[in-house]
Formats: C-alpha cells, structure tokens, sequence
C-alpha cells in the first residue's frame, strides 16, 4: 500500500484533534499526565443563616487562603464540632464562600472521635447525611443533617476531561506511587470549565499511601 | 485416548495433593480463600530493661486479652509517648510477651501529632527507625530507634500459603471491598506454623478503606 504526504498529514492531524486537550497535556501523550493531589482537612462550608447565629448577625467570612479551585478559599474561622461521643474537634476551619446548606467534611479516624455515622458522599448530596453539632462565638447550630465524608474525585477543565478520555461524574481508578502503594477505585470525575486538574481525597486515605500534597497520581482505568 | 479408573482417580489425587491446603480453605478452591483483616491501632512491644525502668524492678506485664496471633497478648499496661513536637498521645497500649528490643508502632497520621518521621517496616526490624519517647510510672525510655510504620502484611500457616501458592516474605496484591473500594500493593506474607491466617493494617489503611475488624479482603496477585 502506498500513501503520500498529504494522506499522511491528514492522518496525523487526526490522531492529533483526538488527542489534543488545548495544551494541558504539554505536549506529552495526553492519557499518561499525571494528576497532583489535594489533601482535605477536615472543613466546614456555611450557610449564611448558620454563619450569623454561629459568628453575629450580618458577620462575613475573613478569607486568609485562596484554594486550588476558582473562588473557593480558607477562611480565618474556625469552630468546633461535637457528636454524639460528647468528644469536640476544635479548630476545625470554614471554607468560603457561604453556600445554600452547611456541610461539615470529615475522615473517618474523626467520626470514631465523634461516633458519627456520616455516609461517603460527593460534596453537596448532604440529604440524609449525618448529624452534627457546631459551636462558634456567638452560638450553636445542630445540623440534621449535613456530616458527610467526601467520596475521592479529581476536578478537572472539560479540556483536561478530553485528554483523559472522560466526562463529568465518569468514575476511574487511580494508582498511587506513595510510601506504601495504593490503588483508589471508584474515584469520581468532576468537570467544569473553571475547575484545575487536582484529585481531592481526605487525610486518611493521604496518610494510608503515605502521600503529601501535590503528589502525583495516575489514572489507570476509565 | 483411553483412561481407565484408576487412572482418573491417580490424576484427581495428584490435582489434590497439588491444591490441598490440609483443610484449611473447606472444600473451596484455595486461591478463591478470602482473609479476614485485624486492625492494628499505635502499640508498644518492651524489651525486658525497659519494662523495668517505664514499670518498676521485677515488674510483670498483666495480659488482660489474647490477640488472633497465638502467645501474642494484649497487656493492662498503657504508656504515654512524646515526638519532637512536644505533644503526647497517651493510653498506648502495651503488648506482650517482651521482646528483645523495644518497638513503638504507630500511625502516619500519629507521626503528625508527634513530629516523627518512621519509616515504613515489618515488625522487628527497628534498625536506623525514628527516635521517641516513652513516659512510665516508673521512668521515662527514650528510644534512639524503634518508632515505626507496620507494613501492610499477612499472617497464615504452611498450610494456608500453599493454599495461596505463596511463601514466607512473598509480595502479595490485595483488594479491599469497603466503604470505599482500595487495592493494596506490597503486602507481606509471613509463614509461620503458629501463624493464623490474617491480614494486619493499621488504622489509616482501615479508616480509608473504611472497613472494620474481621471484614474479608481478596489476595488478587502474588
């Protein structure tokens, strides 16, 4: 079989349209980049009903740390959690900005300290979740519901998403290279235009692979 | 070809005594044999001298509970021990018989707490491992070396690796099915003929597995 440049131009372009996520991938072969980590602490998002019986009425959020996702950002506030163990976590901080429902975002090693039983959820499906009480300076809220530990995911630009060969709430495993090798199944993809490549799990799955942030994961499995 | 009886029953035979494990995997194929996982929370292992200087001259440890392992026993004894950051973690329970050395086993995420960096190891081997310190009600033991985090392995009888087709410091690959599913990499076998089949995680694999003592995890590789 012959073939000429033309047809070979063509067919380069084509394998390159496939391929191509607008330059994310730098160059390299799209499917191998490599994903950096986010570690979650333990974080609380408000609400802004919650935030003023917490903090005083018309209080606002003193933002300290920007956050690898657009717009979201750790706040100076922190505040304390009890459960049903009559046992607090202090210090536990607020993220902004304020949200329509509150949401406390905590490992499991935190709900044996609590003896909560929150579900493993994507952050915002609080229905049915656990409950928690918060206590700030100005007062208490007992949430119904809202306790959840957040299910592994990566956010992702829908170029990125392309590069990988996936599409929002896709679900993939990732193999971790850490102190002690771990492979994460059923890790959730979340695609937004303005998202950064970063897979968010929680310290104990950190602490488990024995990982630090900004560690570098692979995706092995669509 | 032709086979008479006795020849099956020669064949079957050789099939068995290749498979058979002396009835530890109960009739169903070997290598589908799931094992139960316990769950390894921060302990202590003493060493003759220093249970005497933490505890007091002559002291005896006072065994309150057997542990799966057989001659292995979990002690009445709680020691507090200190890192570099100057916080404590106290209650850490004792396990007897003594030991040659001493050997304090905690988790990643204690390694936070305490400002320790211990490497990842199997059981006994302490050499070049982290500093730290233990408070007694006798005296306090600091530890040139000692402080480690277990490796991820697994206990069984002669039996049971030839069960799995495996042997004593053999690699093995395991996949968890908890609250959020995990495959572990590396995980040690250890053969002994006192050895009860079980696998030993700490609990920040457990916690981010989101499994509970006894769950029952597969060997996928060797």
């Amino acid at each position: 079989m012959e073939i000429n440049n033309l047809q070979i131009e063509a067919l380069v372009k084509a394998v390159l349209s496939e391929m191509s996520c607008g330059g994310s991938c730098q160059g390299s072969t799209c499917r191998d980049m490599l994903v950096p980590v986010g570690i979650s602490n333990r974080h609380i998002h408000l609400s802004r009903a919650d935030l003023e019986t917490l903090f005083g009425k018309g209080y606002e959020l003193t933002p300290i740390k920007e956050l690898s996702q657009p717009g979201q950002y750790a706040c100076k506030e922190t505040l304390t959690i009890i459960g049903p163990s009559l046992r607090s976590i202090e210090g536990v901080r607020v993220l902004g900005p304020v949200r329509g429902a509150s949401q406390v975002e905590i490992s499991k090693t935190d709900s044996y300290v609590l003896k909560v039983k929150p579900p493993v959820r994507e952050s915002g499906n609080i229905k049915g979740s656990a409950p928690i009480t918060l206590v700030g300076p100005c007062g208490v809220v007992t949430l119904t519901e809202g306790c959840i530990i957040a299910n592994r995911h990566i956010h992702m630009s829908p170029d990125e998403a392309k590069c990988f060969g996936v599409k929002d709430y896709d679900f993939v495993t990732v193999d971790v290279d850490g102190q002690r090798r771990t492979r994460w199944y059923d890790v959730q993809v979340r695609v937004h235009k303005d998202f950064r490549l970063e897979m968010h799990v929680d310290t104990d799955d950190a602490n488990s692979a024995g990982i630090g942030n900004g560690h570098k994961v692979k995706i092995v499995k669509e």
